[in-house]
């Protein structure tokens, strides 16, 4: 095992097409693809978009180092040396466009578009695909969760269940920035600054001769946070009394409980009955902090059965998006350079008429009523074409549903693809994540109530532009009488 | 951000807990904890151990950089400077004992014990489960799919898909442990010598003018390995015939197509009709590869239904364990430095009588009939205690279920947990990835097919020692009484 750079984080394939343009000396021919998912996860009305920031950092570390090339080399016998050169100069020259972090986005819309020299554009799939998907879920995992959660504290708890570190770690990045408040999580609190939450576990409890001695020596360790976990050996009958021992204790020293910690049970019952004995004992201002399995279904239901907690930590079904552990976007052809350096709009067919790909370079704009201030909907054309003709209305067309067929005439819109790298340069200035939490709260605020709850949401509606239709029709239609 | 070292890859509560052990004095008493998990994934039968391989580097790095210590003093205005100073000092000074990758192991096993100092035991609880857990559920997974897979060949194809680069880099090694044979991914090519494998994307397709030229481009380029997608249009009118005119003009210069790969539609059909096209054209030799969302129960429908499939590229499923993306380890504390210096057993209580931990230091084995050579069951006892008192025979007793309790006369035993660290000291001699591979298929070979089929197999037992129940019971009765 030696240690290594990011570039072989891709598939054999994406190595193998790029050989195989090389030798057919197509490999500087440009070309464009997109980034987009086909259906949104859980059942939501919309998916947050994350991800941005570590692709960032891949692209503009993207290089063949020595060892790199030395393990390609004896792996294939076929590459040709000059293709092994060619793969040491190779830097990431091309363009990539995305929507920013935080932003709403919605299945068949472009979240990423590349456009640069085919073995360029085609290297860097795998490793896109896999950090947006991943952080796009949890991202979107965790705003379901906040939207049920309201104002209670949320603490991501999950990193011994996430599947391996950088999931741990891109996790809890992705769920701060969709309004989760801190972690347990040390590397993402020192490598993101998100707030970092812990207390103590059962082996705390257990590695003292009882309860009392271990509580009282924690206090003592920790003044500052004292936060205890109640259920090492029983709830009600010991962790809880024990805790409002101490809680009086520390109030007639001029200082203060924080919380108690229910990590299983009947989290409903439990905390109703531990609030009432807290508040009896004259502790109303110790919180209550439950774990165990929660998702916005638990935290959901238990709210409904009057569960009296503050703060939620939330592990395992956040970290690993465990009702639907992928989202499965996709990164398809959109145009390619044709003979006389024009771009080609190019199609994916299937059997299936969902997977028929958009063809041709798209812009998206979010369109907005400028009266509410809220979305109507999002619209893809190409960016030759007029978004607002001069004192027309927008022609809005979806081939799936024609009869949404309709005329906007009053609306704002946001081009929601910015510009990222501009041949090979960092174009954007990447936000911090306070900010990236904050333009995500607005993003939702940007949307009538009906596409966020988390049943049943209202379908929001991306319309193309004739051009685009006309085109997509003509492409079909040509494959289809080959 | 900056680039950092592993030992932040913990939860805040280690921290906090290693700080209340170090104001209280209590930070060097020697403590075990065991991991292991309660129920197995998938209603497998058993689970394959792994993870180890990067636990043992994990333990090896295990220090506090100078950004490490800098960001916890930010952090936390409480912390103690010598507190400070003594992470600084940290290295894993304990003893890990672990069962080797690739071994069968069961519910409530000891999969790794740590013994040492309470703040170094402590500490390392996070990534021990974050590794284990998720290695372990994509060995299991991966075992499972070997299982129905029989002599085909298998392809991890899940690297975009999977939950961020880490699991997509030691899942595959998970995968490859257990029975695959080749990755498409091309660092755990790299880092782990796992032979890679890929054909060529729909893009290759779509970026000629048309299907034709793509594959006789393809061919000339990588004539070593011509595998073909034929779905890009529509695979029995186009992408089939189109690969038969190649095939045969390959035999023509000499040359062999190795394969077709299938990626949409009924794999069942469309597999049969394929294999009847190239067999009709004088091409039996070529192989049909199959991709498109598979799993063992996608694989097992398909050959029951007489899909001609000699290679299967496995994907998401796979790579993220969709129907159970966790494994649920848990790391307890069973033992503490007592008074005197004697390891006191500890016992966790809880409402849910499959909870109680199991107290106290316990070494595992494995009983074998040693006329069939088959597995009897699993076995924990004290170090202490005779295995094989002389002449008797073993009394096997499990509490949960008191009817099976019996005498055991005659049985070889191999002891399942080895010692990896011992004071420090790494004393495990790491396998390769191919010896594990090999004795992952000996550990197969030592269980009856009963215990080893997809569907509802045979329960596989661990007893414990009449003295570990004993302690057990004496610990439970000590707690209830309180």
């Amino acid at each position: 095992m030696q240690s290594t750079g990011v570039v072989l984080h891709t598939d054999k394939y994406q190595i193998n097409m790029m050989y195989a343009h090389w030798i057919n000396g197509t490999h500087n021919k440009k070309v464009v693809f997109e980034a987009y998912f086909r259906k949104l996860p859980f059942g939501n009305g919309y998916a947050v978009s994350a991800g941005l920031a570590r692709i960032v950092a891949y692209i503009q570390n993207l290089r063949f180092e020595e060892s790199d090339l030395a393990y390609l080399s004896e792996q294939e016998e076929n590459y040709d040396p000059g293709f092994l050169e060619e793969l040491k100069q190779l830097r990431f020259t091309g363009s990539l466009y995305s929507v920013k972090e935080g932003t709403l986005v919605f299945p068949n819309e472009p979240l990423i578009r590349v456009e640069g020299r085919m073995m360029e554009a085609q290297l860097v799939e795998t490793a896109l695909l896999n950090y947006m998907n991943y952080q796009t879920l949890i991202a979107t995992k965790a705003s379901r969760i906040k939207n049920v959660a309201g104002s209670d504290i949320l603490m991501e708890f999950g990193t011994r269940r996430a599947q391996e570190a950088d999931a741990a770690l891109w996790g809890t990045r992705a769920a701060y920035l969709a309004g989760f408040d801190a972690t347990s999580n040390m590397l993402a609190g020192k490598m993101f600054d998100i707030p970092t939450k812990g207390t103590h576990a059962h082996s705390w409890v257990q590695s003292f001769d009882s309860e009392e001695e271990a509580f009282d020596r924690f206090a003592q360790a920790l003044p500052g946070q004292v936060t205890l976990l109640v259920d090492t050996y029983d709830t009600l009958n010991s962790g809880v009394p024990h805790a409002i021992e101490l809680g009086k204790r520390l109030e007639a020293e001029g200082k203060q409980l924080s919380a108690v910690r229910l990590d299983s049970g009947d989290l409903a019952y439990l905390s109703i009955k531990t609030r009432e004995m807290l508040d009896k004992a004259g502790l109303p201002y110790v919180k209550i902090v439950a774990s165990n399995d929660l998702d916005e279904h638990t935290i959901m239901n238990l709210k409904v059965q009057g569960a009296r907690v503050d703060s939620w930590g939330v592990g395992t079904q956040l970290i690993t998006a465990a009702d639907q552990p992928t989202l499965g976007g996709v990164y398809k052809l959109v145009a390619r350079e044709g003979a006389d350096g024009e771009y080609l709009p190019t199609i994916k067919i299937s059997g299936n008429p969902e997977k028929v790909t958009n063809p041709g370079i798209k812009d998206m704009y979010r369109l907005i009523d400028p009266e509410t201030n809220k979305a109507i909907a999002d619209y893809l054309c190409f960016p030759h074409e007029e978004l607002v003709p001069k004192g027309e209305s927008l022609h809005l067309f979806n081939p799936s549903h024609p009869y949404l067929n309709k005329q906007l005439k009053k609306y704002k819109s946001e081009a929601l693809l910015v510009p990222v790298f501009l041949e090979g340069e960092l174009v954007y200035n990447l936000p911090s994540l306070e900010e990236i939490r904050l333009y995500h709260r607005q993003q939702l605020d940007l949307f009538w109530p009906e596409y966020l709850r988390m049943l049943n949401p209202e379908h929001y509606r991306l319309y193309m532009s004739d051009e685009v239709w006309e085109t997509k029709n003509r492409l079909m239609k040509e494959y289809m009488s080959k």
